[in-house]
């Protein structure tokens, strides 16, 4: 399973108060210890950046300030294509963008990026922005629609990484199981399609919060989910995620997961 | 899920000692700390027995010394149908016999033992003792010749636990994904039947087994698994149960975890 090191925001406001001071230490420091935890990916959100030039400055500074230290792509997290762009051009290696969704406008401003630049996309099972079909089969049909015209500008499919889409199970107790048939139905129907999520918003307002989110991963993990957005230096998360990518037959002779206990990273 | 407690078995010395001095007390005890840990039944093992009218005398002294302090059924089990019917005959409730496979001589043995006393029966996808085939293809096929012969005796389909058969990780690296895909196609071929397991034999061999464990629970719940053979005084491992079990959406207004969380359950 890829892992999209979340740590890297700027709603976080030490992340917030580092990058406004354009302090690289913290940065590099953040970086390197989600590249050590596991992540293959570092998601990097500047998102409280006022204008989009601000914001497109702030990626100018952290991109080469990130991969100066570890050898790991980014994924531009950012709801503005100039800001995004402004990040790609000083970007090493295959990047990620996160994110598109099913709204055409939104289609026409990221695919080509993709194209240009080379990189896999996260795709939100939404149509858009706020707006989240409550079935799994209208969020299949947004992702059809995406997959269609990804075609169009010759994007891969298998570059293409689905959201399903983790609502509350506070707020309705089937939200689990609509994500789970939805990231199902993604593999079967999208074939060479990825599919990845944040999971912690299933836990919200609920007490345990990191119980239910290591139970989440699981059970996502078995139902196919390719990638996930995480804290990669949450110890016991990570044990859980190589334990169960283990029992998923992804290990041979549990090389990884031996040498994983060697290095002390099953302890949580 | 329904959880069916491990721990009264005579392979556990301190277990065999208090069976073979009558010690009630000790039994007792062990009886009530699985339920109140949250087992629905309680698996009741005498297989050191030598003499299978020895191991008749410990089901006819242990069922009703368990009985007198727990409101719950036994999961009576043993390789022999004279003591079975021992226990069967003193024992309230709806009682579990562990176990048939798909043995001929054994279906006859035990079979008329499901159908007179009313029990549910945990079947083994194995044809023989020891013999355990090698695919999910061949397990299934045992499963349905098993269920094919219970119709004889009218022993309905909702009464049979299947056990699809965990064997470790250690020695070969598909045998987790063996017995989900199993476990699945009993699920998908085989309607109203129930699955069981023990998962602890899949991280026999390997570091961190609890982990590997608890991991591979919330996958087989994942993929439908109606029971499991486990420690119920095991707290990590039943709030791992109780997390899954409300995100799989089989609690509404997540009221079970809910008050797991405040009796304190869900501490590990």
């Amino acid at each position: 399973m890829e892992i999209i090191g979340e740590k890297i925001n700027t709603t976080r406001k030490e992340v917030e108060k580092a990058v406004r001071e354009r302090d690289a230490v913290f940065i590099q420091d953040l970086a390197r210890r989600q590249a050590e935890g596991g992540a293959t990916y570092l998601d990097v959100n500047s998102g409280l950046a006022l204008y989009p030039e601000e914001e497109a400055e702030d990626f100018a500074w952290l991109v080469p300030v990130i991969q100066k230290v570890v050898d790991l792509p980014l994924s531009i997290d950012s709801g503005r294509s100039r800001p995004i762009e402004a990040a790609l051009k000083l970007h090493s290696g295959k990047a990620m963008i996160n994110s598109v969704n099913g709204e055409p406008a939104k289609m026409e401003e990221i695919f080509p990026l993709v194209k240009k630049y080379g990189c896999r996309v996260i795709a939100l099972t939404s149509s858009r922005d706020g707006g989240i079909p409550a079935t799994s089969g209208e969020r299949l049909k947004i992702a059809e629609i995406i997959a269609t015209e990804a075609q169009k500008y010759r994007v891969p499919l298998e570059d293409i990484y689905f959201d399903p889409l983790v609502m509350a199970l506070s707020t309705q107790h089937g939200n689990g199981t609509l994500f789970l048939e939805t990231l199902r139905g993604i593999k079967n129907n999208l074939g060479e399609a990825k599919t990845v999520s944040g999971l912690s918003n299933i836990s919200f307002g609920l007490p345990k919060r990191r119980l239910l989110n290591q139970a989440f991963l699981l059970l996502a993990l078995g139902s196919g989910m390719d990638a996930a957005i995480l804290d990669p230096t949450d110890k016991a998360l990570m044990a859980m995620i190589r334990a169960g990518e283990t029992l998923m037959g992804k290990d041979p002779f549990c090389a990884h997961y031996i040498g994983a206990f060697r290095e002390g990273r099953l302890d949580a």
